[in-house]
């Protein structure tokens, strides 16, 4: 459940722009301030289960960005490309510059 | 305009796949392979008008996907990056390695 969570509240991070405003504020009441259904409906005036149906929703439709588009995927190999190169740097081994070169060229070409 | 149509195959690059698949093909004809409009519409036997209406409308879904994401600027700004990178791992200067950290922060800051 807590890596659900947290797959969620990352790929949030990627896409929240591209759901609906209402969205927006319902997956930030739940996910971000811990809210519960019960209270985002009090304080929305709507149903408990409108808003669950509406953050379920907003789930589908962050994991299909995340299928068309793969920005969390990305950041993911990134950061761990970044970590490879630091770890080059500070490596006094004579293969140092060819893995460098190598792991830049992998950086470049992820867009 | 020849600027204009470059930045529209570099923001069909990066969000395409939000797009519906008529207006996939649209713009792969039409921007990638150099058709015109008239012959767009006698492929898909539509009105010249319809094709043109459908790209103005792809055109605009790519400049407000930009907006929200900003893929295609966070591109250009790694690329930038990674080409300061690459000189800083050639210069002997003592400063190198500071300046490496400080490129490497940075991008590490971008998601």
């Amino acid at each position: 459940m807590l890596e659900k969570t947290l797959r969620v509240s990352a790929l949030y991070d990627f896409y929240q722009t591209l759901l609906t405003p209402k969205q927006q504020q319902y997956m930030t009441l739940y996910y971000l301030n811990d809210f519960s259904l019960g209270e985002i409906a009090e304080e929305f005036e709507v149903s408990r289960q409108a808003v669950y149906d509406n953050l379920k929703r907003a789930v589908v439709m962050l994991e299909s960005f995340e299928s068309k588009l793969g920005l969390l995927s990305k950041y993911q190999t990134r950061l761990k490309l970044f970590s490879e190169l630091r770890s080059c740097l500070l490596d006094k081994d004579s293969s140092r510059l060819e893995n460098i070169d190598h792991i830049m060229d992998k950086l470049e070409n992820l867009d």
